[in-house]
């Protein structure tokens, strides 16, 4: 694979000085058009030890408009890096629409050292890389444009150059001592490069591998490959799916299956104020300790509450919020996206608040927006939505493995219940601005929501992420449902 | 002071439903006011333990639209804070306009804490008082309104309250062992309390002492002091400053001072390319590893570029850029606000930005631009200008203390050559998009920034963060003095 990085490609002075001129004219005049678009563009720098990235970060520094573009390094974590999952610090990093992020090494740099160093097998490898792959699919199908650069050298170079930094002072630095044995063991550092670029190279957002031994050669390649990449992706911004269709399960279709899901939910549970009053107290107390406990242990807790307008997540959530305390959570509700959120990828907004360890987020209503109101009113494609599935699945799953207990909440009432509670809120000064036309407009679409609510439920309730349906015709019942579901949920997690 | 917290104040069941109805009616709709208002509102809880803060949060919680408030609490920091200017963290936390952040403690945490633990003196405490009166003075002048709460039990009451709480599972968190101790010293604890509430209860952000001993009275009043703060800012918006006039000197009348502090740089001081580039080249090397010095040691560097347009800040950057690892700085180049910038205090998206321990954050141009841009173009009122200086003063203080290293170079060029540059500028493709229409008006008005500068140099020149005046009519001169200043700068930081 690498040969072709190996042949001696060269650049005279006198020719890097001619082209470096129109480039930075054409580089610049490209970010412009860029700009006015809405593609972010992601660029990732690595490849071998003394290809020399960080002279490249510093020339696209000088050549392009800072004030559209970032530069992000991955060295070293922070503890609010580490306290959340893996991928939080490359959401952190994303650009928003029309700027360019350049991230050193970005989502490879962990799986490359890992491996070299024999702390995951090929296996490991290959799970991480095939994540990689949909996290670049899913940027990408939201309009990002992913250019990945590969630069490499022969190992006889990399020996020399590697010689001659040590030397320097200034250059000190590269020889990182673990890094130094990655070129001890060009061989064995290189199948494995070769090996996560041949499975991370899709069509979707493809490598380029570039020939570092020239300098001159190679920042010149690195900016005309940077202008074509850009320039394609404003002339032509549509990305289609190049991904083979999903094998998820076809549901039975909408208009036949007038039976779902939650018509199972069995809306007659009641208990009287004396029972719930009693069960309350008690489950508040356990909720308080057990809380508490998955602090202590740094553990997170996800709660997602969605449900009908008018269900009571507002009153479940409230019932618990009453019983912990306040500074172990935070309470995220969905409104309209600010124009930051609107100018990234619909995870994004949520991403950013993800609980550290040991804390809670509380979500009314959440990213399943998405699969919900944005499929019925149209607000996301169709081939938006159905994606989401999937992505969601990932978002959570990371969720999880980064040690948080996620946990989701449908609260299901019917239709009659909810009319009722409209109309008692229309009596009830505080309850009045709860109430809007668009309620009653959604009111409208009830079976078109309940066959969404279904195809969620179905795609999105995962062994790591379940879905819990709550009976919430009557609120009390609904309120210890709730609290008992989390209160087990902690439970077994505070066990493992 | 806090007699009238100890009378007894009570409030029957009965009165408080009746009047939680209308209250949460009222606090809802004024929510809804303030949404469409350019005030952000800071709300403190604070007070003595046992008070019940955390139970205040949550009623908060409940009978405001979370959708328009976020709640934060300071007890544990994370290293990401840590590494950075105490204030950071309350930046972080600020509300943009419109919206409410509710702070438990706030800045009042820590003085208190410290001074009552006997880890600070009266007179440390008095110089943090001061600075949080500045602080306070700054957002309210700014559009903000801050409402501070101060919960007071008798001593009597707390003890029983605490020997209540340490026996319930759901309340012992509220025993922090060394908050514990505070109830021990009540007579202490109170005496600082009410030092610290006397410094700081300014007509601007005025200290509501409330008695805490029946909790439905203590909520209720919470919810009506609140509801008529915010009433009563939103009717009239404007804020006067309280402040005496300030004692900075009196500077020459503008119209009458033709000879400024910037007419003393001497433009005629050059180099030849030859000293150039042997300067150059021992510069960069030594910056270098000033740099990684720094890293080691964990200090930060905050550079500052002003200068006229075409001055060649951009290329005095990069001739230091270039010299150092790309991890290590972060270029921020000042572009037009974002929505979410200017819904903030303008100094939000400077703080926002401020380098960790070790780092270097590169501004090119800066917050002074409220003091030149915006002074002279008349985007800021002469009362927000005139003020920005202390504030900016403030700012860096805070920089330095917190062990940044922080120089700031104004780049000195003729009008003459400035014009050379602009027409030098349209000749070449790469240069030609930084030469604007908006650079031709600025021109013109030319005395005026001139002005403008030199006031700014004057008040702003601190012993911590002084200012540097480069002669910039020989680029290659001034890129010299650049880094040398950088390094000197560097060099005695790394000795203290």
């Amino acid at each position: 694979m690498f040969e072709a990085t190996k042949v001696g490609r060269k650049l005279s002075k006198q020719s890097f000085k001619e082209q470096e001129e129109l480039l930075r004219a054409e580089l610049l005049q490209i970010q412009h058009a860029l700009k006015k678009s809405d593609i972010p563009v992601v660029v990732i720098v690595s490849g071998v030890e003394g290809a020399g990235k960080g002279e490249i970060v510093n020339r696209l520094n000088k050549w392009l408009d800072t004030r559209g573009m970032q530069t992000f390094a991955f060295w070293d974590e922070t503890d609010e890096e580490r306290e959340r999952p893996r991928y939080w610090r490359f959401w952190r990093s994303l650009p928003s629409r029309g700027k360019i992020s350049v991230l050193f090494g970005g989502w490879y740099l962990t799986p490359i050292e890992r491996r070299v160093l024999g702390k995951c097998t090929d296996a490991e490898l290959d799970a991480e890389l095939s994540r990689i792959v949909d996290f670049e699919r899913m940027l990408t199908l939201d309009g990002a444009l992913i250019i990945k650069f590969w630069f490499h050298l022969s190992e006889n170079e990399q020996r020399q150059r590697l010689r001659l930094l040590s030397r320097d002072d200034r250059s000190k630095w590269k020889m990182h001592p673990q890094r130094k044995k990655f070129s001890k063991q060009y061989a064995f550092f290189e199948k494995n490069a070769e090996r996560i670029i041949r499975q991370t190279d899709r069509g979707i957002a493809p490598w380029y591998l570039i020939e570092a031994t020239n300098r001159r050669y190679r920042d010149i390649t690195v900016g005309k490959t940077l202008r074509d990449a850009i320039q394609d992706r404003v002339d032509s911004p549509h990305v289609a799916d190049t991904q083979i269709t999903s094998h998820s399960p076809t549901l039975p279709d909408g208009k036949n299956a007038q039976v779902t899901i939650l018509d199972h939910v069995d809306l007659s549970q009641k208990l009287s104020r004396n029972q719930y009053k009693s069960k309350l107290k008690g489950l508040q107390k356990k909720a308080n300790k057990l809380i508490w406990d998955s602090y202590n242990k740094k553990k997170s807790i996800v709660l997602v509450f969605e449900g009908w307008d008018a269900s009571g997540k507002g009153g479940a959530i409230r019932r618990f919020t009453n019983a912990i305390d306040s500074r172990l959570y935070r309470a995220s509700s969905v409104a309209a996206p600010t124009k930051e959120e609107q100018a990234r990828h619909y995870l994004w907004r949520f991403w950013k608040e993800i609980p550290r360890c040991g804390y809670i987020t509380i979500y009314d209503r959440s990213w399943y927006g998405r699969v919900l109101v944005e499929r019925v009113e149209g607000f996301a494609s169709d081939e938006e939505w159905h994606r989401a599935y999937s992505e969601i699945n990932a978002f959570e799953e990371q969720l999880t493995e980064s040690g948080s207990t996620v946990l989701k909440f449908w609260l299901q009432i019917s239709q009659e219940e909810q009319l009722r509670r409209f109309k008692e809120r229309e009596k009830v000064p505080y309850k009045r601005h709860k109430i809007t036309e668009e309620d009653w407009r959604n009111r409208e679409k009830w079976d078109e929501y309940k066959l969404a609510v279904n195809e969620m439920v179905i795609r999105t309730s995962t062994e790591y992420a379940p879905w819990t349906l709550i009976a919430g015709e009557d609120k009390l019942f609904a309120r210890i449902q709730v609290l008992e579901s989390i209160c087990s949920a902690v439970e077994s997690a505070l066990r493992k």
